[in-house]
């Protein structure tokens, strides 16, 4: 089976995401490095680019690459756009609307309308966005998921997700320029740590739950006084199937490393799974006792099969989960090729449609922060 | 040193917290178990009380010990109220005035206006009204009001308190009158499982911290439909020392067994401790490791060091936990009966104007619950 | 139904052990303190004995006590010895021959010979003798011998006990005689960490199998060089029901807390437990998930039943450990009392011919670990 | 950079093994999947090689490799050897003295003979003879490695590992061919729970003390009759700077799911890590509290940097192990392309001397397990 090719923009030397998406990309061999824009400043991101193996399809701009590869007789069948969030909406626009596929870092816009935009765009162009949730691919997460949507927990009344770290909480680091942007509304838009961590949790409880966000309200603060955007939210909010949702996140919480996590409540059942302790779940099954369901396990759901990859007992970690992504992808790809259906066990990558949800949440947690807690209608206008 | 009398009103055959008081007022040998009016029928109540050794000074009524107790040379130094919610203010308020020190179940009183009477009446009889958030007595969680209090954490900016289980999820025992009566207004006033476990960590976080609730936000939903008052509840509130506060409660948390512990952050470390393993506290400075601070470990705090009975490594628990409650209780009466002043380690029980603060939240959850999270004053009029 | 009356000889002011018996004898308010010898200097031994409200029966001696209660109409019903162990031969020979029950702390004797002629004088006088392997007391404990007492394992494979701490890890610290008599054999006879430690894991492993010690192999070394005991041994053994054993004990662990646990393995399934979170036990049936099991859940057996005081959730240490123990003996003394059979699910205490075994195993320790790790007959001639 | 070009012999379709290869060494982009001899079915080697893209560097036999890679103008630069265990010696031996670089599965022999031979081969050869022991990779391993280097621990008192996992443990299986040869001493030699899972703690006690294992005692058993060899083992031991060691080891231990674990004791300080739980690193310094040390914290060792690839919080697990030991391989690799020296903190890799001295551990065991424990040198002859 060849390998499908595989492209970057941004993740350029030094980068925080980069090497996690080349790790991910390539972890499964399913893609090759072919192509990228790495950096803002040219001349680094071809020599980086060559460096990693690139050669003359290490180019100095997106724009040189879109144009580059759209030339290529072979040209990427995927292209990643890790770079700064103000860049992505209209990255990820060109490369659909030049018939790439994209999976583009989260948040995948800045505003709501760009989102619905690129929503349009995709649904147009019938090309795959994809938004890098990327702890949705951890194993234990499909099989939340899966148990979910069987019944194994009946009817869910209620969610409890949380993203809460402490890796701001220095006073005397804030004026840091590494923290200090994202807090600083010019540059980081209307919300700091619920855009920036936030909406990871709240993509994993309507990713488990398969329920969409409907309204909410949210307690935001800032716990170091220089900060005009919130370092830690609480947020309350209901979901279309039914469900309560609540929701912490936080960067002044001293003590706490990461901080993912997710409980489910059902009729029938709860859940519990943490991002730093990824292949285990908690699972209580209404009357009885609580078990701990391990990753790799016999007999789980093929969507935990299929994420899986070393024996029961062995940690698998983040790396994987967003090798799982791409698996998806790959698979996706292929049956496109192959005029196939994709397997629905892989039909689970993030999409388009999850990274507008979010924009529409994060300025709706923005108006409600402001607005003492009042209610507001998250969903994006045009899924009203 | 002669053991302090001791009675109880309510806790008769079978009831539910009867036999952790019992434990908890005998375990150091500093009370004597003297006098009680255990149950609501007086025979059984009789019965029941020389059955377990209190001769003639059983009653078959609370009005008749109070009278008997009175009328007796060497009355009871202390009574424990811990009968259904709705009778605690009338019988309190009773044995104030009658002269006795007095140590109240939660909710102290099912309104504001009753609570704010109990707190006058104990100002103005110079009597000690306790009440027992008995988790309070925690020997670790007496370390955490400690090192919070000494500076250890710096200015605390935000506290995450949960009391959620998962012990009323079952939608078939929704009838059940054993649960039934507790999301019935009629019987359970305006709230349910903020009025039961709620209060217990909002206790928490005050007795902590040293700050006082000043109002709060609250969404309260009833996951089981035919209840009318909540089974799950979230309330973000603000605090007059300036921290921001969250907590979680819930009954309907499938997996989770008891559920109460705390988060606190400051800008100079954090702490978190849960009940279910009390005998651990995770600290961590700003800028350094996570450590396990054991009870019973060397050079705690006083206050630490004055609720610990066992070596180092040896779990102390709930009944434990209520013992100190009662040590500060004979403490604090030694020390009038004595005209000395009080160790100020033990000085820390909480209060009438505890169990006031708390029933003003109740109201205030319940009010923000009905008004779509409104902030509401959560202080109690007489404190504002 | 009136109390029981109790003594104690040793326990005296500033003792490690005494304030948990008195805290376990008291907890239930089914034993008074009546009388004690709890010093073994005369005055200071009344004096503290006043100070607890024993008045005259507060003796200077145990030769004085045990003339003294033979003296009264209404003796004591229970005495403890928790006095040095080289004085707890004479002591409870003395009162059981002098018709009373005891109850001797671990280990009961210095020899096999003073322990056979212990388990002789019980059976001949017919007076309880109960070994104070207080960690038997658990409720989960207590149901792990359950379970495995009626088959829920299959046949025990394998038990694998622990009890290894850090707290004389410090050589800076082995000269100071606190813990240098413990490694002195003049003082401690022929077993340091051992006996002092390894005879708790191994009762244990006993208690919960329900089979006994046959023989063993040890390798004992003394990790800190003026060290003539060992302070760290690793011991292979038989049982006679065909289970294998392994007990490795330590006190220079250092991160280490308390470190009694044990894991069960039989053919159907196994269980894990450790004494420092005691309120929960993690059972495996062969082929399913490993679930939790919690100490005061529903529907467990009638041994974790009745060791059971306050409601799922919330913790139990190890002072009500203690107290179950002080529960059982309880029971038994009533029983006889009443001439009735006693409570099966508190015919669980530990006796005089589980002190007898022990010693028996730590001289087939102090042998096989001076050769070579021999294996030795662990059995006390009695039982051969 | 070029990639390293590298080989593969056995891993075939469906092999328990191959898939974590082809991850740990593709994992870093530094090696290229070039050429395999994947099964020992020429046919199916053949085929699978090339749907993995191996082209006609796909052989049917690990001689037709040999021959073949010889021929090439660009031969690969390492080969891994994953087929069963009797063969990796003559596959070893061929392929150092074609003068290949290899990277052995363990066991790395069947005899000492055999391992005393393929040092003498390596060390002749000059070529780079390394064992899969690939636990020692996780980053928090090198970690333990470094602190004890650089004293942190003082001289080292006792090392206790464990490998004990539940995964032999039902008997109604042990027939099933899968299970049964690893018990058969024709077919798994004189060991089969110790040279399986016991070498792999052993490996790890030396790695992270610094100490080779002199001599040692076992005790081995077959819990499940129809056994030959042993699914359960007892192994004291002591190593050449001093430190004394315990190592368990089992396959029926119901309940555990890896087991791999280890704790070092020395005179300042204790460290526990767990094979399941592998990003934290549990360390008491003596005197102080237990601590909490994260995978990718900053200020850890170079030795733990060069191993980490994520941020702080996020699971690493057994696939990123494995390609440490990859990495290290590339870099030692490179260091002779180079002619300069290795990076010390890649300089880690498990040798031929570590695959020998299992082998002679392996043999020990085998002979004390027979001889009641006899205490035996561990030691191959040539390092006696
Ligand atoms: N999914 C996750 O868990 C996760 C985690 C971290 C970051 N992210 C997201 O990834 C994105 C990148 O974050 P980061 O922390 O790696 O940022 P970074 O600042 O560390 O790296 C950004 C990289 O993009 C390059 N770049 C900037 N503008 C470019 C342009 N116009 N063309 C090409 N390259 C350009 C920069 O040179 C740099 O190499 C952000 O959107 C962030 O939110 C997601
Ligand atoms: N602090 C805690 O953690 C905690 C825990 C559980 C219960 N509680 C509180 O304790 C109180 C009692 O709760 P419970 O669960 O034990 O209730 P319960 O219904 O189990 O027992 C109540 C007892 O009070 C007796 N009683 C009722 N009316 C009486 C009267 N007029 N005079 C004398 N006796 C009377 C009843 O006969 C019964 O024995 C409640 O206020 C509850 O909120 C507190
Ligand atoms: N079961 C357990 O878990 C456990 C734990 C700790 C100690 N112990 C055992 O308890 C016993 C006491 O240990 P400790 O640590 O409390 O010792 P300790 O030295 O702290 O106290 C011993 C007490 O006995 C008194 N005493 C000594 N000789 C006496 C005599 N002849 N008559 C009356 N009193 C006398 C002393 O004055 C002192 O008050 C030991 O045998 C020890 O092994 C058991
Ligand atoms: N380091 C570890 O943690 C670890 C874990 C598992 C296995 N192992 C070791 O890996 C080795 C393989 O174990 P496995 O479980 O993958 O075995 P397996 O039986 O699952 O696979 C063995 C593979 O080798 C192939 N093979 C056999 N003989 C061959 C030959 N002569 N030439 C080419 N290919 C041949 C087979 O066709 C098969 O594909 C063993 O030595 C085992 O001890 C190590």
């Amino acid at each position: 089976m060849r390998k499908l090719q595989w492209g970057m923009i941004g993740g350029g030397e030094g980068s925080q995401i980069g090497p996690a998406h080349r790790l991910g990309a390539g972890l499964d061999g399913l893609f090759e490095f072919t192509a990228g824009a790495l950096d803002h400043r040219p001349e680094e991101g071809i020599g980086y680019g060559r460096s990693l193996g690139l050669g003359d399809r290490a180019y100095g701009s997106w724009q040189d690459m879109l144009a580059g590869e759209k030339a290529q007789d072979n040209p990427i069948d995927l292209v990643t756009v890790a770079t700064p969030n103000s860049t992505h909406f209209e990255i990820t626009k060109a490369f659909l609307e030049g018939g790439f596929h994209v999976l583009c870092e989260k948040p995948m816009t800045m505003t709501v309308e760009e989102g619905e935009e690129i929503v349009k765009i995709a649904r147009t162009t019938g090309k795959i966005c994809a938004v890098n949730y990327g702890y949705s691919g951890y194993s234990l997460v499909r099989h939340m998921k899966a148990m979910i949507a069987r019944g194994d927990l009946g009817k869910i009344r209620l969610v409890n997700a949380e993203f809460a770290h402490g890796h701001h909480a220095d006073a005397a680091d804030a004026e840091n320029p590494r923290v200090r942007w994202r807090y600083d509304p010019a540059q980081a838009g209307v919300s700091a740590q619920f855009a920036d961590c936030g909406i990871h949790a709240l993509h994993m409880a309507s990713f488990v739950t398969g329920q969409d966000v409907t309204k909410l309200s949210a307690d935001t603060v800032s716990c170091i006084d220089v900060r005009v955007l919130e370092d830690d939210a609480m947020v309350n909010f209901r979901m279309d199937g039914g469900a309560v949702g609540r929701l912490w996140t936080s960067s002044i919480a001293i003590g706490r490393q990461h901080g993912l996590g997710i409980q489910v409540f059902g009729e029938k059942g709860g859940l519990r799974w943490s991002q730093e302790h990824p292949n285990q779940l908690y699972y209580m099954p209404l009357g009885e006792r609580l078990q701990i369901i391990e990753r790799g396990e016999a007999n789980l759901s093929p969507e935990a099969d299929r994420t899986s990859r070393v024996t029961i007992g062995h940690a698998e970690g983040m790396p994987l989960a967003f090798a799982n992504i791409y698996a998806d992808l790959a698979e996706a790809i292929r049956a496109r090729k192959e005029n196939r259906s994709i397997d629905p066990a892989a039909d689970l990558y993030p999409r388009a449609e999850d990274g507008l949800r979010s924009m529409a949440a994060v300025f709706a947690v923005a108006q409600s922060g402001k607005e003492d807690g009042l209610w507001c209608d998250a969903r994006p206008p045009m899924f009203r």
